[in-house]
């Protein structure tokens, strides 16, 4: 990248280190995770697989697999400690800050004393993550103190099992598997970058995810999806989403799950979860959400040329699942874990602190005043 | 910045913004806060006076000083959610754990709903992150529960009363005036650009500190005034000082607490807390720790040429206050919250999400093997 001219705002363009991890828009479409195309992973893979591409290094065999699904199952357990914590959250805390305090707190009471224990950390985090959401989230919604070791093979449906009290179904727990894949890594976003500069510091795992969480909060990166639920749950027909969106475009309002900073004709995971969404309408016997996220797309497409990204078909298939529209986000972490974790590790191996200059534009020489002659 | 070379590891000269709130070696050994000479604000200001002068962007006359000072005062008080989070963190745990754990909890109790309360939320952790490391320090170390309430004037006396149960006298509340100042700010250091990269997802003000703290916890950012206490508290000479000294250059081991990675002749802020080190020396009556310092010093300079940055004297000097160590870098984050706040500050005001760019050096396509054919 250093033959590209240095644009300053946003670092947008600039290099900021290497990565074997992820390609993002090298075809200007193309999402690739270790050269894998994301398109075969989300139809061949399990989530888990694919954790263990990212954080391993290569593809598990059936005896690797297996394994590891047994390992993140005897993985969700909280620590009394952390329950506690969690049961002093508030109902109306914002369920990002839930995540960021219980990875954080966990960090106190499993601390990543040496590298050496970088792939114990990671795949408990993988492994704890939903716990830590769903057992707030039924402690303070609905007063009970769940048991968050369950028996359900995949990540997903450990999520699915804890919010709902019963085990999802096969439609639900693919669907899930799906949406993890597709939300799993993206190269140098800002949360993964927010990672890797915690991670210049040789400072702790907790300390990389926790700071990764904070960043992914922030509505110009998670959060679409909601953003995009609020908008589309208004409607009630096609013909009233078209007439809104248009008020909207005229208006120069923010329409939130199009486009994309990097991607330039298409967001491939969005044909993805799109195809998942349908399947789930048709379930659900829906006749309304879907023709309007549908509409949607056809017009922003013909008003502006802007595509739907990866966020826009999930909040439609997140809510057929009946998954409050809050925990949207929450879910991108339990998968977007992986790619923090991965991208840590490659930041300790080849380490220089992240450390950039800035432009100074304050005064050159100021003047001390004594307070009693001060305005 | 944009005429100097892309060096891609680590940032290292290229600029990722723009402030006007700090210049760091602009002369070779400088150090300004809004144009401010840091030797003139450490000789001649209050720490709540450049709080003021770092978060609201200028001097405050008298009347805006005694109210600050006032209203930092009535903000130190603990929710009691917070304190019982605090309780459920063992002895042994990280201080900086603590830190960032008490600051993420603070964010789920005080949430910032909206930018208009930024300031306010500057305010509240500036005035209540003493109150956090000590309340937990206190609980787990003596077992009291203090009161965090204190009538201390000054954000240093606050700290000293809580941590020792008495007042602080006026030599040590005014070193740690000093000290709080000297680490205030410093551009865009690992932590503030963690806090900055946070900030440009229009993330909150929490998620921006606790994810600060987290890059501020690495061995190769905060920590050095740890480290170097680790060091010279082992020698009992300044004789046998030197010859340690000789034997860690010749095997190569890292010293900790000299040099800086912009800095080319000396640290400014080295002199400063070098004379109040000395102070307190003669106050305790000490004649090892201050001479090994200084003949440390010494030493780095005349066989590397390498000057004591300004982590290396404050290590004497927390240590002759009866400071516990590690709680020497939580001290930074009590002075460094009100440039990172700043800085988050500044780069709402003027935002483009931070998102660079990585140089890939993964395979260029990975061909699917299904599980059974794998090795």
């Amino acid at each position: 990248m250093a033959d590209k001219p240095v644009t300053g705002a946003g670092l947008r363009g600039q290099s900021a280190g290497s990565t074997a991890l992820c390609t993002v828009g090298k075809t200007g479409s193309g999402l690739t995770y270790r050269g894998f195309d994301i398109k075969e992973l989300a139809e061949k893979a399990r989530f888990e697989e694919v954790a263990y591409l990212l954080l391993k290094g290569k593809l598990p065999n059936q005896a690797e697999l297996d394994y590891y699904i047994d390992r993140l199952k005897r993985l969700r357990g909280l620590p009394d400690a952390l329950k506690t914590v969690l049961e002093q959250i508030p109902r109306d805390a914002h369920p990002m800050d839930v995540m960021r305090t219980g990875t954080s707190m966990l960090g106190n009471l499993e601390t990543e004393e040496s590298f050496d224990q970088q792939q114990d950390v990671a795949d408990r985090l993988l492994a704890v993550l939903p716990s830590i959401i769903c057992y707030w989230y039924r402690f303070s919604h609905d007063g009970v103190r769940i048991d968050t070791q369950t028996d359900d093979v995949s990540v997903g449906g450990h999520f699915l099992n804890m919010l709902r009290g019963e085990p999802a179904s096969e439609l639900h727990a693919r669907v899930m598997n799906v949406s993890l894949i597709l939300y799993a890594e993206h190269e140098f976003n800002a949360s993964t970058f927010t990672a890797r500069v915690c991670a210049s510091t040789l400072s702790d795992m907790h300390s990389c995810v926790t700071g990764a969480i904070g960043s992914l909060r922030g509505p110009l990166h998670g959060g679409a999806n909601e953003a995009a639920m609020a908008m589309i749950e208004q409607w009630t027909s096609p013909d009233e989403a078209e007439s809104k969106i248009m008020g909207m475009l005229e208006r120069k309002d923010k329409i939130m799950g199009f486009g994309h900073a990097i991607y330039r004709e298409s967001d491939p995971r969005n044909e993805i979860i799109k195809e998942w969404s349908r399947k789930l309408s048709e379930d659900v016997g829906d006749n309304v959400l879907y023709p309007v996220s549908e509409r949607v797309e056809e017009v922003m497409w013909r008003e502006k040329k802007l595509f739907c990204n990866a966020d826009f078909f999930h909040a439609s298939a997140y809510h057929f699942m009946d998954i409050p529209t809050k925990l949207f986000t929450p879910i991108f972490v339990m998968s977007r874990v992986t790619g923090w974790a991965a991208h840590v590790f490659e930041q300790r191996a080849n380490n220089r602190i992240i450390r950039p200059s800035a432009d100074y534009t304050g005064p050159e020489k100021s003047a001390w005043v004594p307070i009693e002659a001060r305005d």
